[in-house]
């Protein structure tokens, strides 16, 4: 089968490799019918991430159609047109017994294009098949579902659900990227009063506009504190979302926010952040981290056939999967590209 | 009236000064029949604590008789036994209508002491009596009340609730001065499966094991991280609370909980820590701070009432309020003294 | 002053009364500007609620202006534009603190135009006004906030909070007057995927449609439990409101949840309904039941400033305050008038 | 092997029948070493569960040794000791992804020694055996495992967790048999101030003092309303927890609670209940039923381990497992001999 193979730092190819084949009785194999690209997947490239090895198929988000399974499947089957999604869960270890599959004990988390190979390929062995693909439902296209593997259920559940958001809230969301826009859509969910999204750069706050918020901030040149504070009844916002990764953002996010507010960090970071203490102990403040769990898996499908939760303004660009090395260029040079997300089709 | 003035950094005395009295319709003046001494007393003599000005009298917890009440006071009456909570709450922000009354917009929140003058002295004004003080129970006596005016529902709401532990949880409590032990006591109230104590000092693990630990850790010569890993299947604590405040043993709580844990902090901080998102990005923790609110105050006076709050083990030294000079004296030099709570009765 | 008084069942008449003053330091005195008519109103009326004596003035919604408030009153002043809510806070009591205030211990509750003299009058008196008013922001009209008396705050949270709707859930509202109406509007505020309408008069339910149901189900000749079943793959809604108030509908509620889902109960009711244990008791349902407490008020107050909640549409009639006992001739006919809410200016 | 086998109405004898044997890849074969007795056994002997066919194996409590595994199992292995849950999970539908696994669409939920054979046996076939065993940890012996096969996570779980137990409260249990003892044992982990348990007979209210009740009510001459109400200053329970199962002591329960209480149901029931909605509508009650889900295993194991759940006192009769026979007769006449928990030991 063809498969994007990393090559080590800076290095990768779409290669001839041997076909995914089924190893255990948990597994199934899909045949990737879409699949796209994720931050991480640049990171990888990198070299940022010394756990990936030379060889290793990249990739953790794809529809496809199933085209074998392991004997002790028994949720999905041959021909069965299922989302695989970035996590994968054990379902048996004390985390996924809490539905906490990221922090899967039992083999199983993000290891997708990570620790094994992954979705950017004409096949793809999914392990834990039954807890870790999801039938798609009727009338579904794959790219509404395809927004499924990684992008909105990581907004949704570290941003907006560890955020709390309560109807009549302020949120911030810091940083307009693909996942602080993906955090603004599924904000919407639970009808704040006003989203104020932060950014450096006009184009992705005019993305942010596109996408629901309310008020846009360009804190390169405005005081973004001063802007939530003015717009808050001089409390601070109740929720701030930091969807960047970098200490300057995240210490911003415990400025932005209100006497018992909260802050959930979506953003990789790479160093430590300064955690004020000194004027946080007396706040009232929750910070929350978190990885992707997939739970709300189930819930986004429902809210995707509603109508309620719109995936097509992520997608900004179509390619062949087979030019996957041409929508990595496109993906990694986004401030001139404008790609959110582009989407590979077999 | 007597009470204890503070003269600026590092001056304090027992002086004359005019009574006590009654100020707005809100108000209530208590005779103070019991009162103590907090680390937050020791911090204003020091200068630490710029909002209080010389001549302020100290002391923000008191048990007394209600001696007179503004128009507007209706749930207690001259005569009555009440317990002064350390937070005055004004009942009618949006903080006070959340039941946030630390965060208090409407001129209450942390002030006996501090902002205004508080309850080292025979006579106290209480603002918002209706909302700030709490009728004793029949048959408790003032020493037991008295506990519940700031360290008792400050460790339990800060800490255990915050904390969010649950029977069977694993709970690192680092820190086993007043603070930690109260920690200590409380969490007990959700039935932890494990309690460990971590501080420098053998004398407060000492206490700590006395107050229910069950296991401590002297950290000055005992990997504390290796220990809560040991003892919990490698995964970490289930809840860290920080009852210290400096940055090393903040640090040190986000390293001891696992993934999926919980940070309390409940310490008084003067200077930032390093959060090593780095690490914990993914890690899906989440880290609380707080201020007292005493919105468990009528749970404890249950507690206390039905035996299931021993607060006899927090009083070591008991003198008559006049020589409260020399009961700071004696609360000062803990470390020699064994102090942790100092009663001084009229 | 001139007020609509309940002169005994069935009995009311626009009469010439002393003028609404002020009583205790914590009432404020509020000339109406708005007011509007309720169900209960026509229960009091009919002679339905025994605790209402002859000479009482009816209503519990108004908007107005403070015209006197008592010494201890803080929040508001002569002058300012507030809503009054249809539940008096003494703001001290147990409940009152647990912003429980429709269960407030000190004399507080639901009273106005039931226990005390109401808000269908040129002035109204109202008790703890710092804890029972709340200022109208500016450039908000008095139609829209009016709605937020009671109706909205009623079904948001007695119907929807109580009934703990997530993204995604379908939800099942039996009865589509007005309170059922605004459990939709609500109800939408958490996304549910879909929302199914039940009730007998098609008229309704083409209002229900109006306001965003997803479905409409007469259950006077369509099977609503058939339906329910077959738009939820076989397992029932997640959650049900009730918004009749008899056994039947009740009942049927208890029948259309899934395993797992929530009744949330909002109808008054006159008589026992049967709770078919032998069917419940292994299925993990939760019933609720509830007064407003008005804990919301505030939130709904932002949610229409921003848009977000739409009141207009609940506003079928309008008249002049002085012409009330013809509004209650057009309420109470809704099924021929189609009334929802019928505003009286002044 | 020898195994208790339901012939029907009334019939049961300790027969020779084929071993249990693997089925599925999921199973595993379990050689039991304790088993016990549960009143829904009586149930169909008494043939009051028309599902259970003749010729079932009864029983759904055991511990034992692992003797084989089927080809997917992967968290445990022969010769490993577990206890088998009286709840199945297959691990992979919607409710079991939410930890609802009573509620299993897979194939699980209570089957064993219902819909499929049982634990009263020498071997009993276990099915999805990695989500419905655990490791019984070194250390402690079977009778205290044994006790967390139903009756403890089924008292805590549908009883204390729904009920929402917090320190402070006052609790109603009403029943003091088997689960209603275990709702004593179990709500006291959330340090209620008070514990009222109520039955109609003096020697089950002996074994609820012992069990810790703080007061016990004989309600066939004692009336337990006015007592609740007297201990909670004429507001009621803040708890009423259901363990018999009639439609009288459902009816009690919610004249037990304060408003905004809960009553939480265990008792299986037969027939309807009366809910009094003319009561009850406005006073913010919440009232669950519920399956026991054995989310709660891994926890209560570390409390036994830990000696905070004391697992002995239910123990009050110990026969050879050949002798249950015997033990069914010591069980069903448990108003003579005092019997709770029979253990069998093979």
């Amino acid at each position: 089968m063809k498969a994007l193979v990393y090559h080590g730092p800076g290095s990768k190819s779409w290669d001839d490799v041997p076909n995914a084949e089924l190893v255990d009785a948990t597994d199934a194999v899909v045949r990737v019918t879409s699949s796209t690209i994720f931050g991480s997947d640049l990171h990888i490239l990198k070299g940022d991430v010394p756990d990936t090895a030379a060889g290793r198929v990249l990739g953790h988000e794809a529809v496809g159609i199933v085209e074998s399974v392991g004997s002790a499947v028994t949720t999905v089957r041959p021909g069965d047109r299922v989302l695989v999604s970035c996590v994968s869960a054990c379902g048996r270890c004390r985390y996924c017994r809490e539905a906490r599959y990221g922090q899967c004990l039992g083999g199983g988390g993000w290891i997708l294009g990570y620790k094994i190979d992954g979705t950017q390929a004409e096949l793809v062995r999914v392990p834990f098949a039954d807890t870790s693909t999801y039938l798609v439902p009727e009338g579904l296209h794959d790219e509404a579902v395809l927004m499924l593997a990684d992008i909105l259920p990581t907004s949704y559940e570290v941003g907006v659900v560890n955020g709390g958001i309560r109807p009549g809230d302020t949120v911030a969301i810091v940083g307009a990227g693909p996942i602080g826009l993906a955090a603004i859509s599924t904000a919407k969910l639970f009808s704040p009063a006003q989203i104020i999204a932060i950014d450096l750069a006009d184009s992705r706050l005019d993305a942010a506009k596109q996408f629901g918020a309310d008020v846009v901030v360009n804190n390169s040149r405005e005081d973004a504190q001063a802007i939530v504070t003015s717009l808050t009844d001089g409390l601070g916002a109740d929720v701030a979302i930091e969807a960047v990764g970098v200490p300057d953002t995240f210490e911003l996010c415990t400025r932005l926010i209100r006497a018992g507010g909260r802050v959930a960090n979506v953003g990789v970071h790479g160093k430590p952040a300064a955690l004020h203490l000194e004027d946080l102990w007396a706040r009232d403040v929750t910070i929350t981290t978190g990885l992707v769990d997939t739970w709300s898996t189930p819930t986004l499908l429902k809210l995707v056939r509603s109508g309620q939760l719109n995936t097509d303004a992520f997608i900004t660009h179509r390619l062949a999967l087979a030019d996957i090395e041409k929508a990595y260029d496109v993906f990694g040079k986004a401030a001139d590209t404008g790609a959110l997300k582009v989407v590979l089709t077999a």
